[in-house]
């Protein structure tokens, strides 16, 4: 069948606004002129595109700017600061709830640490429905919420949480069991804890990609999470489930796993596994560990994390190629103590380290990157179509 | 810059032929009306384009086969059996050189099995050099070689092999030592040989793709090597080393590896340390493995091997989810004795077993499967492009 007119019209008009908008939060700020060029659109069109944004609030005018010489003064162009997006995240050690604005800046946020593990589903998720509209009630007149997303440790299948083994939890349909307490009728699209927290690594906000392209991020809760990216994109697998280094297995007759395995990574390096190891408090902080590194126990427990990375990573990094592994969660603010035995076996295990040795970094940030994490996934959303946001 | 009327034409015409090609190869034999339909052209269009890649030999012409009710007799058109490409392998246990038409048959073949591990790299490419000057000097006269491929074990990087653990190369510019022998100025791309292997899983045919489209593919040789294959697409990392399944570590107090680090999988499974660990002879046939499996020494040695491709797989999945897994090479005639531990262990060590127990499949074809992808590899290159081949 051949479109009407009309139609190919209003499909070039989505698909040009989407370039406009996706140019803007790339590279912003930038003048109407800028767009016209990096767009290789008109001038008039590509004013004609902005005005649209601009009246829709996907993108925002910011302070004209005398130019350095002669010349027209030109208006900035930034993304959207009053549309956001709310990103929501359960840990089997935290609760959290977090906006963000087009511009990836975080609007309002409410984290709540707790020991999560072995709780109610319908009780846990209710709790977090309910803080979530204490925050929602809290923002600022203007802000319009484009969409949800909710994080969880564990394997998810469209809106239903198959297994998240950390938080005992298995077959929930938690969009459900929170949809009833968000403002407006929002629902969260269900996503992978670790893999919406590889996006903020990946994205440093929407649309717009960070220096990292090709890496395996680990995630350091009280289990692991991972998420390869290569060229800038979540590896999610055929069925949405891959990524799961934290139970690669280390050394087939390890401690035994709530998987069901043994010797997964995660009961070595895993949050809980590794306090319990070096004989401290489950609620250590990871600065307390870092402090306490020269006492035998805490040493040996240290030791023993890095050696598990070494192995399951350098498996990793064998199959995948990947250059870089960045470590998330308590293994970043572990990183230094880390470090040095793990960045000696993947130069011993993986095959290719002589041409090239794989870089471990460490990304510090807020907790629940997550919840940021989703919410960057549902402003993607807002880029990748933005006539459907505009009035 | 606009590129000029005539330059675009040009273009146009070239992606068309393409898309002929392609359409042909992977749904042939059809007709010029059956091309037309398929490719969305006018008959009359699609009738041209044919023409030109039959006159170019990329396509042949059937007989003409009488309708079965009335209507004009319609020409089958089939991919030119009379363009061909050469695949190439050096394994540690094997020389192969193949030739391959269009339909992806075999036309000419030499394998020769034998333990190059250690062997001197320009000693041995001059052998395959020499013997595949006689075979393609024995080729039909009218057949036209359009590529050439080289399948090595290892590391490679452009013309470069880096790294065979297996062979012990390290450094070797393979194209070099083997060119000057090779007919007409024939220059091989080197490829990895379980990624060109697992070509030939993806695709049963130059373009035609075959019925698994997410796969791991697991070359048996005297090492183990592998590819991931997601969407019919081998998955080659940052820098084309991926797959090394074969040095993912089973164990870390395991046996030394040749590639320096301990308890690689193919220190359990690759063919050589399996046939060891079972008191045989190293040239031992896998089906002699099987009749003898009863045997308490060989069934050590198989449960040894299939508890560690259990771990090993078990955690490539848990990273890539991926539904099936294919073996190729030795582990393939071993798949009957080694199925039953590994798919336990894969039930077991998988965190989405429960939902999707991944599938275990043996491919069972001629020696020297990297031969046969690197040929498809170049035929590839002729279906993408033909207007390259073209008078």
């Amino acid at each position: 069948m051949t479109p009407t007119s009309a139609a190919r019209q209003s499909t070039l008009r989505s698909s040009n606004l989407a370039l406009v908008l996706r140019t803007v939060c790339a590279g912003g700020p930038l003048s109407r002129a800028d767009v016209a060029v990096r767009t290789g659109t008109t001038r008039a069109t590509a004013a004609r595109l902005v005005d649209d944004l601009v009246a829709g609030r996907l993108l925002d005018e910011g302070e004209r700017l005398t130019p350095p010489r002669r010349g027209r003064p030109a208006t900035p162009l930034l993304p959207g600061a009053r549309v956001g997006a709310l990103g929501l995240q359960v840990d089997a050690g935290l609760l959290a709830a977090r906006v963000l604005d087009l511009r990836g800046r975080v609007v309002a946020e409410h984290v709540e640490d707790d020991d999560l593990v072995g709780s109610d589903p319908a009780r846990t998720l209710a709790r977090l429905g309910a803080l979530t509209a204490d925050l929602v009630a809290g923002l600022p007149a203007g802000l319009r919420l484009a969409g949800a997303g909710l994080a969880l440790p564990g394997l998810v299948d469209g809106d239903l949480l198959l297994r998240a083994p950390n938080l005992g939890w298995t077959d929930v349909p938690a969009p459900d069991l929170l949809a009833a307490q968000l403002p407006g009728g929002l629902r969260p699209v269900v996503g992978n804890e670790a893999d919406l927290a590889a996006r903020t690594v990946a994205d440093t906000a929407p649309g717009r990609p960070g220096p990292l392209r090709d890496f395996l991020y680990l995630s350091g809760q009280i289990g692991i999470g991972g998420a390869a990216v290569l060229g800038g994109r979540v590896l999610t697998g055929s069925a949405g489930w891959a990524g799961e280094v934290g139970h690669v297995c280390v050394d087939p007759d390890g401690p035994a796993c709530r998987c069901g395995s043994t010797g997964c990574l995660e009961q070595y390096a895993g949050r809980h596994a590794l306090l319990a190891a070096a004989g401290l408090p489950l609620d250590t902080p990871p600065a307390e560990v870092v402090a306490r590194a020269g006492e035998l126990p805490v040493r040996r427990a240290l030791d023993a994390a890095a050696d598990a990375l070494g192995v399951a990573l350098a498996g990793v990094v064998n199959v995948l190629d990947l250059p870089v592994v960045v470590l998330g969660g308590h293994l970043a603010a572990l990183a230094d103590v880390l470090r040095p035995g793990l960045e000696e076996l993947l130069g011993r295990r993986v095959l290719s380290a002589r041409w090239r040795r794989p870089t471990v970094l460490a990304v510090t940030g807020p907790p629940a990157a997550g919840a940021t994490g989703a919410a960057l996934q549902a402003l993607d959303a807002v880029v990748a179509d933005p006539v459907a946001w505009l009035p």
